[in-house]
């Protein structure tokens, strides 16, 4: 019998086909072709790019030169732009705002990959170190409320035609995201209630339950949800309650490395290169005091990385209500990456 | 100089990109062949869907079988099931319910055509009033909080790829979708704050403006929103205050036909007969009286269509952040469309 069910944090309700439900080799994912022109993301293209804002380097190599392992330079195509200041205004009943923000791509490897489980754990490291550099650097600018670090996997996915060649984004955005919003709101009422936070709650239960646990390590975890929107949704959320991604620990970025590479190989195995998203959820930058609570951000949200396969059409009844429609019930899905081996 | 726009009604927010502005022509819109196999929804093919419901009929013409204008059938593969009882239950520290609920298609035509403009507005009007019907009809169950009508045209809008045969569906759930519920609480805020209704605001002030009236009748006007998510987004809405679609006016009906007739054949004909969604977003059924609230929903929430043509893709960015980038703002997309010869 199909359910519903409802997600914890938001509140929004999935319907999970039990019935007929959809397996790995039920989904049919077509790839475009490598195009042909030469990558600008590649070692040795670096005056290709805008002037790289930072980079890990080998001692003794120059900037926007070869040598490197990771690299950040500011989108070629950005949606915000550094320069001005923040002005808000009124157009009638409206509400305007110039989109100041700051757009940086970064570039995971200087050979040309494509996926990021082709890094070694340590390469993986590196790139998690220069995220929470730039996003620590982003988070002095008082213009701006919060920085999304995301990947766009696959042209399906909203990835570049242009080359596939291995990369993150971070956007610096004056204003709190919607989806953020929410998903606040959600986790104050929750604790509101319980005195406790809506993530450890739900990490708890499932390393009790397992049924949903993909993988687990000392540190993290990475579960199929409970109320997945999407085949083969995947969250990765650390064991230890964190509101802030910038809190994390060694030990924990070793383990991230070690979970990322890992599920997206398995990933990339189960559903032949699908396309896809992930997308950082963290505390905003200078979380106000919230005067008539008596609970902060820091003790009831709970900071992790939501990944979205992109295998199923989303159409005007999900669009419409916000109800999802989910054909592979996140218990298979998570045994069968379980499974996978590499 | 790109803008930040805030959605009045719900509060999200949308990049409109004024610089590099995307023209209808700028759209790459595909099509997928016509299938070949034979259309069960055309007349005379009645057998080969489950039992209608409910058919504008000729007189003296049988139940499933030809001589009907609309005929409404269950859909073969519903979201929801009709039969059973509403069933909520925990499990651990989630919610589950039996996915009870209606799914309905609307046959919006015996001929074998692919967009609702193709119809006269004689014959929209008999879509209008059996949607009205089925709707009402729905609203009887007690186990149904809302009902959800919409139309997914094309392959990329979640369209089937069996046949193309003109119709939209109806979905009664037994929660309030996400979506409504924001919307809901966008509207009882605006009006705890100005004591009027959001939408009657944004009529008054596109009216008095007229950047991007798209269409307006003696009873409804098409606009394309301040911060539209989408090139070429549309809502439709009528211009005296009504919470709940069922309280359509004759007038407003035929004035309804004929927007619909004329909005979405200057659609096709601008971007080439794009794939979009529609859904008619409606007050739900037996709204509560809210405690402590002065005001109802009859108040403060009034109906509207959205139109959302599927012609860019949503990457990572929008689905993380509940931001959207839109390239074409709304003034060029209204101006386009009204200038649109049919």
């Amino acid at each position: 019998m199909p359910e519903l069910r409802r997600d914890p944090v938001i509140g929004r309700w999935v319907i999970i086909s039990t019935e007929r439900a959809k397996r790995p080799s039920d989904f049919n994912i077509e790839h475009g072709e490598e195009p042909e022109i030469e990558c600008p993301f590649c070692e040795g293209h670096e005056k290709k790019t805008p002037t790289e804002i930072f980079a890990i380097r080998k001692p003794g190599t120059k900037k926007d030169s070869p040598g490197w392992n990771v690299r950040v330079v500011p989108s070629i195509a950005p949606k915000f732009k550094i320069e001005g200041d923040l002005d808000r205004c009124g157009v009638g009943m409206y509400d305007v705002m110039n989109n100041i923000g700051a757009h940086e791509v970064i570039l995971e490897s200087s050979r040309h990959l494509t996926d990021i489980y082709q890094l070694s754990e340590l390469e993986i490291q590196d790139v998690i170190n220069t995220s929470i550099y730039r996003i620590s650097e982003l988070e002095k600018d008082i213009r701006f409320k919060y920085c999304l670090l995301f990947k766009n996997h696959g042209l399906k996915a909203g990835g570049s035609m242009k080359t596939k060649h291995l990369r993150s984004q971070l956007i610096a955005t004056p204003v709190t995201p919607t989806r953020v919003k929410e998903e606040l709101r959600g986790s104050r009422v929750y604790f509101e209630y319980k005195e406790r936070c809506v993530f450890c709650d739900i990490i708890r239960q499932e390393i009790e339950t397992g049924a949903r646990i993909i993988m687990e390590t000392k540190t993290m975890v990475a579960i199929a949800p409970f109320a997945s929107r999407f085949p083969f949704e995947i969250w990765i959320m650390p064991k230890v309650h964190r509101a802030d991604f910038m809190n994390i620990q060694a030990d924990e970025i070793k383990d991230l490395a070690n979970v990322l590479k890992t599920i997206f190989a398995k990933l990339s195995k189960a559903l032949n290169d699908p396309p896809y998203n992930y997308m950082l959820h963290t505390a905003p930058f200078r979380r106000a005091k919230r005067p008539g609570y008596w609970h902060t951000i820091e003790e009831d949200y709970h900071w992790h990385i939501e990944v979205m396969p992109r295998i199923t059409q989303v159409a005007g009844f999900e669009w419409g209500s916000g109800f999802y429609i989910n054909p592979t019930p996140p218990e298979e899905a998570a045994k069968y990456l379980r499974e996978v081996t590499l």
